[in-house]
């Protein structure tokens, strides 16, 4: 059988990641690494062709499907529909508020050139999606929470080293313990930002920063740190390159819910993953599987994981998986 | 909008389950419920057309959908095929080993009479499954684990009601908290069907029956007891009916793998029942909705939880669904 020769768009965590996932998969290949710098600065652990993402078009017909590895807040929205006009491509679109608008511009790309846009693909949005829309429809008298974490949220690290005076740190959202409790009991409470996080903060000061100012600025950030619980812990640079450099993330769906006779459901998703990036790559390359197939069947346009039949995402035969999986 | 008109064939747990289900959705309406009983015999507390299933030719063109709620063991072998030649059909067939079989015979009809066959839909097959087939496309390198209970086990309770001196019994199948526990550390454990799960019996003796006897054929029972650790209980008719007679259920889908860098990831999916019937109704009116939809693009043939996408479950339009659930 002939593997599925994919491309990979960017060479940060999650490109890494997605390279590290083809070699998981016997029915894909890495076709060609692209990205922005010089291809001699990067050197991957695995032996690929490197290429600059500019040449990215003389590519066309030597690869069946791109995952691109860029950033939700200026990658994505320019990269996904320029690619999508000459390749599949699969991407992990995250920002929440802005998939639609995302998803109507790669289905107008992808239906005028003939080519398959599976986006937002990853953990969350992704399978966590798919617990949501799954245990709504099923149950559909009922509450959804979600919890993330215990994990490294990039964007309130981000937040935390903007502040003066911080050289470097990372923020872990942590679910609170006594909100799980609280939903899995059934009692489908109403939890506020507060209650459903704790957020767990490691600061690098700069020499000679004002601590103090340091931690009512954090404190007080609207939007990221106002409206919870914050535990600030001022360490080392070596203390946080030391215990706090690894990508580790995880959660959980919950849905409680009854029948109309007021039985009780809980059901639950979870992930506990040692590095986000990592799981993310191994969503992607599934649903990079599942572009080429849909494109093979003609289909064109923007695809979330919601349109997608999870058949098209496993690399057995469909007898296999009814044998085996169902 | 005009509702999908769904038919409701058999009138036991399951089919008092989806009456009941179909009134929490109100894109659909129940356009008749079958039995093969005396229609005057059966007294839904909901307000519904009674007729006979041998009528139920009289209603093509009246149905949009009929859910099929008669066992797996005898009457969904024969009567799915036979009304799929006339109607699309929803059914929760689950004697895993015979779903190709089936499968077969559904895809068959469903392609000559261009008839849509949604089977095996529930929480195992069916919720499960798709937890199963997600997990092992985005993490190949690992290990499944399908954990029941705590619930009872119809075919376990009707194996020990069948044993000479047995008046009535119920058992309840019961994860091991150490086996939950070493699958969830990731140490990735091979464990045998006793180290997975107990079996818990609550048994009414006949008069004078010989306890003892009763006792060692429950415990040497192959198949059903013989390896597995049984905790036996004899209870008084009373106490059964008091406190035995709820259909409780759920369990865990667990995967425990790792990327190719070796980082770990735990995924796992639990369902908590306290009514094992009305939540598969749950799902089995969900799937009469994307059976329904199918019919309407035109699909024909046999139809699993992993031949179909999720959007087709939701009530919501794909518009509402991305900005609410993805």
């Amino acid at each position: 059988m002939d593997k599925i020769r994919v491309g990979v768009v960017g060479y940060g965590n999650l490109g890494r990641g997605v390279l590290s996932a083809l070699g998981q998969n016997e029915d894909m290949e890495t076709a060609a690494l692209f990205t922005r710098r010089d291809p001699a600065d990067v050197a991957p652990e695995w032996n690929v062709k490197k290429d600059k993402v500019s040449n990215i078009g003389a590519y066309a017909g030597k690869i069946d499907v791109l995952v691109l590895c860029g950033g939700s807040a200026t990658d994505l929205p320019v990269q996904s529909p320029e690619l999508l006009a000459k390749f599949h491509i699969v991407d992990s679109f995250d920002t929440h508020a802005k998939i639609p608008e995302h998803y109507a511009a790669l289905d107008k790309v992808g239906k005028t050139y003939g080519t398959c846009g599976v986006l937002s693909v990853g953990w969350d949005p992704g399978l966590f999606s798919l617990a949501r829309i799954l245990f709504g429809s099923v149950a559909p008298d009922g509450d959804d929470y979600t919890f993330w974490g215990r994990g490294v949220s990039q964007g309130h690290s981000d937040a935390l080293r903007r502040i003066p005076g911080v050289k470097n740190a990372v923020q872990y959202t942590v679910p609170r313990e006594d909100a799980l409790a609280a939903v899995r009991s059934g009692s489908r409470p109403s939890l506020t930002a507060r209650q459903k996080h704790l957020r767990e903060c490691y600061i690098v000061l700069e020499e000679g920063a004002d601590k103090a100012a340091v931690e009512t600025a954090v404190r007080e950030m609207p939007n990221y740190f106002a409206d919870y619980d914050v535990d600030i812990r001022f360490v080392s640079e070596e203390e946080l390159r030391r215990d706090h450099s690894a990508m580790p993330h995880g959660g959980f769906v919950m849905r409680t819910a009854q029948s109309a006779k007021g039985s009780k459901f809980h059901m639950e998703l979870s992930l506990r993953l040692d590095s986000n990036p990592e799981f993310t790559a191994g969503v992607l390359v599934a649903y990079a599987r599942a572009a080429y197939r849909l494109a093979k069947e003609g289909k064109t346009g923007a695809f979330t994981a919601f349109d997608i039949a999870p058949r098209y995402l496993s690399p057995l035969t469909e007898e296999q998986q009814r044998a085996h999986l169902l």
